[in-house]
């Protein structure tokens, strides 16, 4: 791709036809924002979505999931300060509630709108109910806001944000014809994934729904999917692409991938930064496995490791626990063949550690491990975090 | 089984016919104990041994796993310092050394041994070759120990010892007329574990290899590989079961099985309770599965996920996490038929929270999680800890 530019300080309303806004609503007892609207004006409506695959789901995912077999969207709500996960029917008619009062007051201002053409995103603590009360005056007033004539992308993002510290968005300018722009919350990948993960992403391209739907498919798969922070796998876990068509252009296939793709990478990164009780940027970079998909399921064993992952918390090139780590791939390796490096230096090759392995200076931010198998030609990277105290802290002392 | 004590005071050396020694080698930096011989006076020498089902296997369990095939074994050494894992040839001409060295000093002694007939143990960093001046020093040192008439069980047992704060043994007297005893270190199980778990049981049952090798795989298979304190599998995970026939009692399998359960039940409790950072000793129980391995598979997901774990150390009936947790096992559950329960009082049935759900007391220091998935018949229970600050500490602070 050449002249393409990407922006962070621009998110959903990047591109044309999108429309946004974030406000506190009194779902979250702190009082921060919590609760966010992205609208697309058209003039088309088609969408696309990806779901966590833990088989405990949120009612927002049913939901979503069932409206998005239409590959239209009017507009997204999503919450903060409430998961909606493992609360009953009564839980799954909230959502669908909420669905129907986007609806209500998008038809108000002046937008003819089915609740079936709004999907609801929800991330916070699960199995209590939402307070309803609070939610659905809260849409009112998101309207309004959005309606109010604000951009609106920036109040979005701040209003999904949980444990994050930072809000995530992005947006990628393609030789200034179309864009395609995004924001997210959490700090892990669709499965499985820290906390929940909630992105939604937004372009003016002229493309139709089974177009958005390969690209993000074929972009989640090497984004989000490879971004494992702690093996933990969210109930409510969304991605959404929706697109105006605003712009009037229409990509090749090609060139709508490697935009979606482009951007997902940076969303990515930018969860990556801000995960729960990050010290380290991790990267385990696997090769020379007999497939693409071994490769990722020993890079992913690694990243999950937690003797590897407090080591290199403590900047210890403690190479022996990712040859442990990699010793528990469910298919069969030869440990005489295999390189381990810490930030490209050797650390064990050819069945025996190589000097200096012990000195590898690992005290930067960025750390980046390769194994290679000396099997095949498959390769995978899986980025991930140390496992620090902060993280622990994060996790224990109330719940989220 | 009736008339049977188990004594935590007694280990190794309480069934006829062994004796055993611990000395201070200087493998260690610290100066600690950190060689452990385990010798069989006979009149059998009828030995079985299980090991890590890791691809990466240390020099002495690729040694023992050897020797073993034979069924018999005179003598095991161990020593802590050093796992001698990913080491090469040379680090496995050491092990082999090790064992020759064993055998010469025995054979010294009066006791004609080869080097076939003695195991191998080591535990500690991995990647570093053994200080064979001193271990070889100290292979004489440790059998002239035992020679000295000494029972030596509690030395060899503190002698295994690495980030273990107390030695753990325990011995199983039945009826008065036969004893099984047994030593560990380490805080794992087989596969996976935490560092290297080693455990060496011994008998004056009067009994085959065969019956052995069942006794103790049968036991193994319902203790050691159920305690799952982080997920990481060690290169070195070893145990090993001798008998020496000196009570001339030959028991039914059924006996030996029963004894030899018990023994490894009490010994996996001590590594439970000792584990690294533990500050909550939890059991998750999951009933109700479509088999027994589909319910270890699901409590074992339980039992390693992060967030489940965090929230324990926290005390924090965070019942969600289980939820979501159970909801990433690779076969088909409904979400509204299982029930959640912590320390007994259900927090989440039929789809639905309980009321009071947020408020079980978990402040204790033993937390039983049970999840009832109503599928099946299929049960497990998988012991392990919680995730604490500690255990970030232990194992950032130092190489281990």
């Amino acid at each position: 791709m050449t002249d393409v530019r990407l922006v962070r300080e621009q998110g959903v309303t990047a591109p044309g036809g999108f429309r946004a806004a974030g406000i506190a609503a009194g779902i979250k007892v702190s009082g921060n924002p919590d609760l966010a609207l992205v609208f697309n004006e058209g003039p088309d409506y088609a969408a696309a979505g990806v779901f966590t695959s833990n088989q405990v789901k949120a009612a927002p995912v049913q939901w979503s999931r069932q409206v998005l077999k239409g590959g239209r969207l009017r507009a997204v709500i999503l919450n903060s300060g409430g998961a909606n996960a493992c609360t009953g029917p009564g839980g799954f008619q909230d959502t669908h509630s909420t669905a129907e009062a986007v609806a209500a007051a998008l038809s108000e201002w002046g937008t003819e709108t089915g609740a079936v053409e709004v999907a609801v995103c929800s991330t916070g603590l699960i199995g209590d109910r939402l307070p309803m009360d609070k939610l659905l005056a809260g849409v009112t007033d998101v309207v309004q806001a959005m309606a109010g004539g604000l951009v609106g992308g920036d109040e979005a993002a701040r209003a999904i944000m949980t444990t994050d510290t930072v809000p995530k968005q992005v947006a990628l300018h393609h030789k200034g014809d179309w864009t395609v722009g995004g924001m997210a919350k959490g700090a892990g990948m669709l499965a499985p994934s820290l906390a929940t993960m909630l992105v939604v992403l937004t372009t003016d391209a002229k493309v139709d729904a089974q177009a958005l739907d390969v690209a993000l498919r074929r972009a989640t798969a090497v984004t989000f999917d490879r971004l494992d922070i702690d093996g933990s796998c969210s109930t409510n876990d969304t991605v959404l692409l929706l697109a105006s068509g605003a712009s009037e252009i229409t990509p090749s296939q090609d060139e709508l991938d490697a935009a979606v793709l482009a951007v997902c990478d940076d969303l990515c990164a930018q969860l990556q930064a801000d995960a729960e009780g990050v010290t380290k940027r991790v990267s385990i970079t696997v090769s020379g496995a007999g497939s693409d998909d071994d490769a990722l399921i020993a890079a992913r064993i690694v990243a999950r490791d937690s003797l590897v992952k407090t080591a290199l918390f403590g900047s210890d090139p403690n190479w022996g626990r990712v040859l442990a780590a990699v010793g528990m791939v469910p298919f069969t390796i030869d440990p005489d063949r295999i390189t381990v490096s810490f930030n490209g230096s050797p650390v064990f090759q050819d069945g025996t550690p190589m000097p200096g392995a012990r000195d590898v200076d690992l005290s930067g931010a960025d750390i980046h491990v390769t194994v290679e198998l000396n099997l095949g030609s498959g390769q995978a990277t899986v980025r991930t975090t140390d496992l620090s105290h902060a993280y622990v802290e994060e996790n224990s002392a109330y719940s989220s």
